[in-house]
């Protein structure tokens, strides 16, 4: 069988020529776009862009929250740029919560690989609270948008890893957002019915003014 | 001009056999899907299905936030089910305010017709507000997911229209969710860094267990 | 309670460089991508770009059709790109009219702030008309890219305030389609059967040629 | 190489209850959602329902418009529900037309195989339009929502193929929408500045009443 | 301060008239649709709905290919259904792998908790391979659709969890679509080249027929 | 009836203001992003844009697969960017086929213009096979991602054509992206069972290494 190899070559130009987008590795210095950063030139991708090595060390819990997030998203590793999946890696110190927050723009599921977690959300429909202790192993999803909240439970650290329906989650921490900026105390206290001291005793603590 | 009617008749009978789906009226004794409600028989449906009056009539704002929320989402207005917007109205009383909250479904406009507001939003990244006193004639953009607030500024009542970019944006106001339901006081104050006394009083004024 | 602040500040800038695209202003001199503009630099994002006054004066409805729709769409309203949701403004003179029109790229939701306006929509399956008078406080939804209109059915003048499921829904005016360019008259008259004459009459008085 | 075969379907039956969903079948007897039919059940599909023969034919084009338009969309080819993609066949006589028309629902492209048609679409913004005559292999784009139309051009009938990106792209013929109905004529010259004379005359024509 | 508390109730009740759809747990017994299950009554829900214990035990790699796939898809932990994301557990023994596969359904990550894999996935334009060997703690992105494979390439067993930007991401293994059925031999041989012993072959180890 | 002209043109002007985006044709030297490459400017737009006469020849059969695939997608027709639909001309010589092959980011619909086609896909549930000879006129539609072939299975060469419910649908050819690259033979094999000879007889004709 003889092949006429210049011919498959041809077949496989044309192929090419229809050049699909496989991907989009974002390209950090360029202009971003509602759907995500424009593309690095095909031709500069390498397999490196597709895999990323910053999970693998624990985050330093040694801070107020004793607990460290350590986002993998479109920023951090930008082959998921455009794929709608991205990760974060969460420890947790005996004692330790990734305090009230949400993620405006996907949703959650996190994966307990080592201690035990007490995690949970607050639906928006009646405030309905869904919380749960989970063991190693065990899966829990928080949909898009709402509060949640993980503390580790157990007598050891905690390790989880949780995976977002977007490459860029977003992470909006109630405290941070209402104490850790210049929002007037007079407006956080009347938005949210908290008293005057408890406000500025936070603010004091997160480094919020006005 | 003599028309060949019969034809005429068939052709059209023929386009309507291409039954496009306009639109998908809620039939809210159906079942819920992913994306909305499942459609009422075509047939069944009439104008009023596409027309809501309950925004006309101003809301009771004689409560404790003197504000109130009218929504006109799918369970409300059965026509904008699947259409990917709805729309709500906000009645402000002098000194009323919308509490701290946040629409994990979509992004909201507002329109201020009468009286003046303040509005803001809190970033999620680097927790930047965005806030400004808002007068009549004057619209805001409110980004899906993110904590905002409406106040009453003036004096005198203010009512404005919202709408959103789903038909069902949810509601998830932050006192509610933490202090409205059977969420432990010992999670709250974990997750939140509230004091235990501010915690208990607000559960006490919004009817928590816990 | 004496806090590690170096160790918050830390985690703050952990959080802030996960980078969450919150939104994306317009940046109306850079490319257009088919989901919108690409986005401002966050760091010259400020409450302007998410305010909007310009739907505060009632639009110039001394011209033909005695209305006028003044647009917040992201072209004018920078802080709605990407976010799927605009406004615009529209007055009705006595005897004004919005003339038949479709909106390719969203749905619309109408409220009628003052006077009355009868307001319809044609569906395409079977060609059913809907349409309603609607008196202040009303909403009427309009599906995506089918035919409507607006007319001021009442003796005073009428303001409403629409909403869109896009942040560049579009506006196609038949009358405009047809007769404001340079299809010829030959191409307008066999595509819609409407006599010669009135073809000619139409271009004239809209300004189109051929 | 003895393989143990008990292991492999046991394999191969954990692959299947990962049940994926590779295609939805319309169930047409079964409620509609906003995204499309409900499926079949997997066991009643066949092979069957991914081919449609209906296309094969020629459309009556003895009829007002010399043309037949012969749609593939989910209600006739249900193998197409919820994949985004349709089909219709497009018989043009000598003289045939489509007259103007949109796809509320999706963007269409043609392919002349037979004959020679003009093809044309008004664009939204400045209503420019679009037109060209088309040979035998040409394609052209139509993009959603927007108004176009097709003429045979030749002096031989006309065959054309269109794809769309939608399984139910809706049809809205300009005439059918304005005359074939009991939208009151007033309404309509209204909306249109149409003459009363012409609106009468194609109301007579296409069957409307009002 | 005595508060109107029969007033909040009302304010929480209308709160929750507006009925958000936070999620929508799978009725695995109801009618399927293109976008996922039907969703569960919402007073069924409980917080089990949202954690999955499925992924906590390894599974069994006695088989040919010396791994196990355990998937959490919407089948199997109903609480994701419709929201965009799910997970996997995969068990790799010395020597075992994940054959050539895709996902026709999304994107998956991919974190090594313990062991080394070599993983890798064969782009469209060009048939470029990106391969690599992951450590513990390294996370790889596989773009939807595209072929790729994991081999356990260390000395200990692996163990690596998975997620899918789709609750329903579909898994595809090659060598069961080409040899676990009933595709008559002579079209798998035209259509990929190989020999008929070799088809045979793998028919014989795979169960196919035909 | 005298008409106020300059006021008809200023709202003409208004209008236009309103700038929607009825389209974004490619500027295939600009950036690419997640959703398709920027967009030429506006006024650069002509009606060849939105025409593509490269299908109306036959692609050279003359090769391994006596077949050609000639694909009029984004990068080839511009004026499909961003419109979610893309077409392909497929040319089968007297027992040509085209290979096993997927498309991994669209579905497809194939009419037969010409000749007879066998066609069939695998499904990713269960492994079922779902294949049938069509006639002229036939159209089949082959869910996005799964594994499908065209077979001429009659006497004389066959044509069809082909749409794509996306723009850039990306075409993955089983035997290049095994055998037409350096993808180590060691992996191919591992990971398909397939034998060393047959591998390596494949990558001979086609090209590949390693």
């Amino acid at each position: 069988m003889i092949l006429p190899i210049f011919l498959i070559f041809s077949l496989l130009s044309s192929a090419s020529n229809a050049a699909v987008q496989d991907f989009c590795v974002a390209d950090l210095k360029g202009p971003d776009t509602p759907t995500g950063y424009v593309c690095k030139k095909p031709a500069a991708v390498t397999v490196d862009d597709f895999v990323f090595s910053g999970l693998g060390a624990g985050g330093n819990t040694s801070n107020i929250i004793k607990a460290a997030v350590t986002p993998a998203f479109a920023e951090q590793f930008a082959g998921v740029n455009g794929l709608g999946i991205s990760m974060a890696r969460l420890d947790l110190a005996v004692g330790g919560v990734v305090p009230m927050h949400t993620h405006p723009g996907g949703s959650e599921v996190l994966i307990v690989v080592s201690g035990s977690i007490c995690a949970g959300f607050i639906s928006s429909s009646a405030n309905k609270v869904y919380f749960k202790s989970l063991k190693k192993g065990d899966i829990m999803v928080f949909p898009q948008g709402l509060l949640h909240f993980q503390i580790n439970a157990g007598k050891t650290p905690a390790l989880a890893f949780v995976s977002f329906s977007s490459e860029r989650p977003g992470l909006q921490i109630l405290d941070f957002a209402l104490f850790a900026n210049d929002l007037p105390s007079e407006i956080v206290e009347t938005t949210t019915f908290l008293d005057d001291a408890q406000v500025k005793k936070l603010k004091g603590v997160l480094g919020g003014t006005g």
